[in-house]
C-alpha cells in the first residue's frame, strides 16, 4: 500500500508499504482523508523517537466489526483496558498504550490503518469527510471544558492562532463571553474576527494580568511565560501544546501567585462529533491545502509554512 | 527597640532601631515569640530584594484596638481591601499588598510590629505561646485542601521533611489514609513516623508513578522533577515552596500525562488555630532550638543548617 513513513533516513511516500496486520481486536480501516497536525512536524523532527507510518487525524470506511461499510474516525490511544489505570477510568494513559502515528503504531498516511474496534466512532450520514477530519482535533479542544470549569463571565485568552488555537478558541467562545485570542498572524486572527472572536497581536496585547484562564496552544517554548504573564492570581493556565526539550522557566510566581498548570491532550470524540454535527465549530475555513498521498512530502512541507492552517491528504474518494 | 536587620550589608541585630510608625488601621503588637521560616533564610540570601526588619510568624500582645491586651497572631499580606483584586475576594494577592517583613513592610524579629487589625487573630487563652507561634506555617499547610479535594483514599506524597513539609504531612494525615513522606534526613522522618506517618528515604521512594497527589515542600529546584516522576497521569502537583531564579524542566510530560501544578502560598489562620487548640497537629516536637533576640544571628545560623526544624526567637516572656 502507499505509505507517508518517517524512519532514521528522514520522511518519504512509499508505494509499496506492507499492509498492517491485525492485533487483538483491531478493525482493517480503509483511509479516506487524514489531516497533518503540528505533532506530525514535530515527529519528523525527532520528538518522541517515532519510526512509523505518520498521521493520526483521519475519516476512513471501516472493513469489518459492526461499522463495516461505514465511515469512521478513530480515537487515537490504542491501551489495555486491563491496567489500574485503564480499569481507573483513564485509558488514555495506560502505560501500555500505543498511539497512532506517534507511539509503537502506525498510522493514517496510507491507504489502510488498523484501529482497535472499541477506539472507532462513526461519522454521521450527514457530515462530509472533510468535516469530520476535524473530529480529534476538536476533541483536543474539548478537553479543556471536561478539565476545569468554566464561566459566561470568565475572560479567557488563548495564547496561539494556529489550528489547535483557532478550535480552542471557538470551543471556548461557546462557554465564555470573554474569549481573547493572541497570535502574530494578522490573516489567521482574521477568520477568528470573522467568527466574532476578539483577537490581538502579540505584540499589542494587555500588559496587565487580567485573563482568569489562559491555554497555551503555541507549540512554543514562549507560551509559558507569556501565559504566565496574562494570568490573574489564582487563575489556570491550560497547556494545550507539547514543546520537546528542556525549558528555562522563573518558577517562584506560580507559587506566589497561587496559579494552577493543567496540561492537556486527547478528548472526547462523541463531544466532537456532535458539535461539528451542529455546525457549533466552522472547520472548513481552516483547510489551507489538500494533497494527493502521492504528494504526501508537499503537504508536509506546507503544512510547516507560517501561515497555513489544515492541510489535508485526500487519500481515496 | 531591638531588632534584626537586613539591608545591603547583611543581617545585623540592632538594639536601637526605631520603633514602627501606625499606618491607618494598624495596631502596635509588642512580640512575645517569633518563628525563623526557610523564607527568612531566602531573604537573606537576595530573594526578593527585601531589606528591613525580618519576620512574619510571630505571637505578641496587641497595644489597642478590640484585642488590646490580648495575646494575637497576625496574617502576614497587608492588603488594601479596595482594589479589584481584593474585592473578587483574593485579599493575599492584592497587587498594592505589604508582606510583613517580606515585602515593604518590617516584620516581627523586633520588640514591637505594627499589624494591620483586620490581620490580627486572638491566641485562645489555653494555648502556649509556643504553640501559637506556629499558626502562620500550620495555616499555610490548611491551604493545600483549600485548593484542592483530597479524599480518605487517596495516595499522597509530601517531598522535603523540613519545617514545612512536617506540617503539610500532618495536615494531610488527617485528610488522608495513605499520605508518605520522602526525605532526606533520617532523624526528621522518624519525628514523622512517631506520629504514625509512613516515610521513606529519597533514594529508597518507589520507582512507579502512584501518587494522586504530590506536595513539594522542598525548595530546592529538584523537588518538581522529583514530584513529576512520583505523579501518576493526570494526578496534581502542589508547589509549596518557592525556588529563586530560573529552574529547567521538560515540559512535555506535564501536557502528555495532563498533570496539574498548583502554587499554594498562605492559607487560613482561624483553621490552623483551631487545628492547633485541638492537638490535631504536633508541633512541639519541631522546636529545634530557642534563642533571646539579642542571639538572633545565632539563631539564623542554627536555622540553617541541615538537621534543623523550627528555630524560635523567645523576644519578650
Amino acid at each position: 500500500m502507499r505509505a507517508i513513513v518517517l524512519d532514521r533516513d528522514g520522511v518519504a511516500v512509499r508505494a509499496d508499504h506492507p499492509e498492517p496486520v491485525s492485533r487483538d481486536s483491531e478493525v482493517m480501516v480503509r483511509v479516506l482523508c487524514a489531516g497533518v497536525c503540528e505533532t506530525d512536524l514535530q515527529l519528523i523532527r525527532g520528538y518522541m523517537g517515532f519510526h512509523g507510518v505518520l498521521g493520526h487525524e483521519f475519516v476512513g470506511v471501516a472493513d469489518s466489526g459492526p461499522l463495516a461499510g461505514r465511515r469512521v474516525v478513530g480515537e487515537i490511544n490504542c491501551s489495555c483496558h486491563r491496567c489500574p489505570t485503564c480499569l481507573a477510568g483513564r485509558p488514555s494513559h495506560c502505560p501500555h498504550r500505543s498511539v497512532l502515528g506517534i507511539l509503537n503504531h502506525d498510522g493514517a498516511f496510507a491507504d489502510v490503518i488498523a484501529v482497535p474496534q472499541r477506539n472507532l466512532h462513526a461519522v454521521p450520514d450527514s457530515m462530509p469527510t472533510d468535516i469530520a477530519v476535524f473530529t480529534e482535533p476538536v476533541a483536543a479542544a474539548f478537553q479543556i471544558p471536561s478539565q476545569i470549569s468554566i464561566a459566561r463571565q470568565d475572560r479567557v485568552v488563548v495564547i496561539g492562532d494556529g489550528r489547535l488555537g483557532n478550535l480552542c478558541a471557538q470551543v471556548l467562545a461557546g462557554l465564555s463571553n470573554h474569549v481573547l485570542v493572541v497570535g502574530k498572524h494578522a490573516t489567521k486572527l482574521a477568520l477568528l474576527q470573522s467568527l466574532g472572536i476578539s483577537t490581538c497581536l502579540l505584540a499589542d496585547r494587555p500588559d496587565d494580568r487580567f485573563a482568569d484562564i489562559v491555554v497555551d496552544c503555541t507549540g512554543s517554548p514562549t507560551g509559558l511565560p507569556t501565559a504566565l504573564n496574562m494570568v490573574r492570581p489564582r487563575g489556570t493556565i491550560v497547556l494545550k501544546t507539547t514543546v520537546a526539550g528542556d525549558q528555562t522557566l522563573a518558577w517562584a510566581p506560580v507559587v506566589i501567585d497561587e496559579v494552577t498548570i493543567v496540561g492537556s491532550r486527547c478528548g472526547p470524540f462523541d463531544r466532537a462529533l456532535a458539535a461539528l454535527e451542529a455546525g457549533e465549530i466552522s472547520v472548513r475555513p481552516l483547510i489551507s491545502g489538500r494533497f494527493d498521498l502521492a504528494n504526501g512530502l508537499e503537504a508536509l512541507e506546507q503544512a510547516a509554512r507560517p501561515g497555513m492552517l489544515k492541510v489535508l491528504l485526500d487519500v481515496s474518494q
